[in-house]
C-alpha cells in the first residue's frame, strides 16, 4: 500500500478544488440556471477559496438544439464574460468538452480571446486517440487541459495503462479518475488512484477525482483518493449532479484543512439557491435505485427513470437490472 | 498500517451483521412500530441471512413512562416471544441495555427463560465500572454480551485504552466502536479499529462497529472498519436511526460477498415498510445540519431540532454551533 500523503491536522498545498455544479448539475435541469444563480455561484466560489469553477459543456450547436438547453450546455465565451468580466481573481474558469460532441476546431479559440483557463476533455476509454487530438488542439490554443476518462469501472486494466501512457506523453496537465456509475468502493478507488499516480508521476502530471454518490460513497471516495495523493478534487453544491449526484462541496470544504477554504459562503449558497432548486422540482441525490445500479456497475439511466416515475418496487428493479 | 483482512472477491466467515432498525430507528418514532412491521422485519432478517436482530432497549419502567413509548423501548421478554416464538432459527435476538437506564437485576433474567441471546451494554467512557457490572450480571445469566462505548470521538486515548483493558478482562464477548456523532473520517475509523483490535486480540474477543451517517460516511466507515478486521457490523433498514441515521442494510448487504446474504428481501422490506414510515412523517437520514454537527463533533440534537423546524439557515446554524 502506498504511503499516505498528508494527515488530518495539516494541509497539502497541491490540492485544488473544482466546483462542477453547473456542468454536472446542468444534467439535472438541462442547464436552465438563471443568471442570478450563476453570478452568486461565482461569488460563492471566490469567497470559499476553491480553485476552479466549471461553467458547463462546450457542446456543438450542430449536434444539440440550443432551444432545448440552457446556455451552459454550450458555454459561449461571451456568456462566460458576462458573468466573470475580465475575471481578475484567483478563481480559474473551466469548461468540459466531450469527445465527439464538441466542434473544438471552431469553438475553442485562442485562450487570449477567451475567459476560459482550463478545458477538461471527457472521453471513454475507446476514444482516446480523439481525446488526445482535442487535448493537443486546446494546449496549442494556450489552455490548461485535463483528460477525464469516464466510466473507469468498465475499463480493462491493460487498456487503462495504455491510456494513461498516452496522456502522459500528451500535453495534458492532469488525468481524472471518473467513477461515472458510482460503483467503486474506497478500496478500489485507492488502488486505481495509486495506479494513476504512479503513471503520472513519471511525467510530472497531476491526478484528479470525480466521484458519484450512487452508494453514498462520493465523499468517502474523494477523500480516499486525496489521502494517497490525488490533488484535483471535484465537488458540487449540495452534490447536484446526474442521478445520485457528486461529492458535496460542503462535505469537502468541511474536511479540508487549508484555511483558505471557507464553508459559510457555501452554506449561504445552499440556503439561497440549492434548496430552492429542489423546491422547484429539480431532482438529484441518493435514492435506493441508484445504489442498485451502482452496485451492478451500470449507467444510472434506468434508476433515473425509476425515480422520476416514483416507483418503489426496488426488488423487482434490482432483479430486472441484474438480468440485463 | 495493519494488513487488510479479506478482499473484494472472497468473504470472511467471521463477519456478523446486526440489524439495529428497531433500536436505533425507534429513536425516530418513540418505538411506535406496529406488530406487522416487527414480524415482517423478523422474516426479512431471516431471509436475508443477517446474524442478529436487535429488538430495542431494555429500559426501566421506573425511569420511562410506558405510556409515552412503544413497547420496544422496554423489550419485555413476552413481547419478543410474541414475535419470534421459540425462535428455532439461526437469527439471534439482541437487546440494548443502557447504563443507568436499565433495572438489570430485575429485568434481565436467566437466558433459559428469555428469547434474548445477546445483551449489548451501552455506556459512555466515564461509566465503565457500571457497564462492567452489568456485563458481569448478564454473562452470569447466560447471555452473550457486548460493551458499546458511545461517543468515542469525545474520548481521550488513554481512557479508551483503559476501558478496552477493562472489557478485555470482563466476560464481554465483544467491544463496539460507536461513532455516535457521525464525526469520524474513515482514516480515524481505521486507526481506532486497529487500536480496538489490537487490545481485543489479546483476549480473543471480537470488535464491532456502529456508525452514524452525519457526513454520509456511515457505510464507508463500516466497510473501512471491516477491511482491517472488525467483524460485527451494525446496519438498519434504509439507515433508519437517530438524526442522520446509520449504515443502510441495503448498502452493507450489497457489499458483503458471503452468498448467505440476500439483498432482495431487504429491498422488499424497504418497499413495503420503510417508504411508508417516511410517508407517515417519520424523519431520518442525511441533512445538511447533521453534516455540520458531525463536522463539529457534537451531539445531533440541535440538528434534529433545526430539521424539524424546517430551517434552512445553515450558515447561521453553523456559526452558532461553532461558538458553543
Amino acid at each position: 500500500m502506498a504511503p499516505q500523503k498528508g494527515n488530518l491536522m495539516t494541509y497539502r498545498k497541491d490540492i485544488q478544488v473544482v466546483d462542477a455544479t453547473i456542468r454536472d448539475g446542468g444534467l439535472c435541469n438541462n442547464f436552465y440556471f438563471d443568471d442570478e444563480f450563476i453570478r452568486d455561484l461565482y461569488t460563492t466560489n471566490l469567497e470559499s477559496g476553491v480553485e476552479y469553477m466549471e461553467f458547463g459543456y462546450k457542446a456543438s450547436r450542430d449536434l444539440f438544439n440550443p432551444e432545448e438547453f440552457g446556455k451552459w450546455k454550450f458555454c459561449n465565451d461571451d456568456d462566460i464574460y458576462e458573468i466573470v468580466g475580465e475575471n481578475d481573481t484567483d478563481l480559474k474558469v473551466c469548461v468540459m468538452a466531450d469527445v465527439g460532441r464538441t466542434n473544438y476546431k471552431r469553438d475553442i479559440v485562442e485562450r487570449s480571446n477567451s475567459p476560459v483557463d482550463l478545458v477538461r476533455v471527457a472521453t471513454y476509454i475507446n476514444t482516446m486517440p480523439a481525446a488526445i487530438e482535442m487535448i493537443e488542439h486546446c494546449a496549442k490554443m494556450g489552455y490548461e487541459t485535463t483528460c477525464n476518462i469516464m466510466a473507469v469501472s468498465k475499463a480493462h486494466r491493460e487498456d487503462l495503462l495504455e491510456a494513461l501512457d498516452m496522456i502522459g506523453k500528451s500535453p495534458a496537465d492532469a488525468v481524472y479518475l471518473v467513477d461515472s456509475y458510482g460503483s467503486l468502493y474506497p478500496e478500489e478507488i485507492r488502488n486505481l488512484s495509486e495506479m494513476y499516480l504512479e503513471q503520472m508521476d513519471k511525467y510530472g502530471k497531476k491526478v484528479g477525482i470525480h466521484a458519484h454518490n450512487n452508494q453514498q460513497l462520493a465523499f468517502a471516495n474523494t477523500i480516499e483518493a486525496c489521502s494517497v495523493g490525488v490533488s484535483m478534487l471535484d465537488a458540487t453544491m449540495n452534490g447536484m449532479g446526474r442521478g445520485a449526484g457528486n461529492c458535496m462541496m460542503e462535505q469537502l470544504l468541511g474536511f479540508l484543512k487549508n484555511p483558505k477554504y471557507q464553508l459559510p459562503p457555501v452554506l449561504r449558497f445552499l440556503e439561497q439557491h440549492m434548496d430552492k432548486l429542489r423546491e422547484d422540482g429539480v431532482q438529484w441525490g441518493y435514492q435506493t435505485a441508484y445504489l442498485l445500479t451502482g452496485r451492478l456497475n451500470m449507467h444510472p439511466r434506468a434508476a433515473i427513470s425509476f425515480t422520476k416515475e416514483k416507483r418503489h418496487d426496488y426488488a423487482r428493479f434490482y432483479l430486472d437490472m441484474d438480468q440485463e
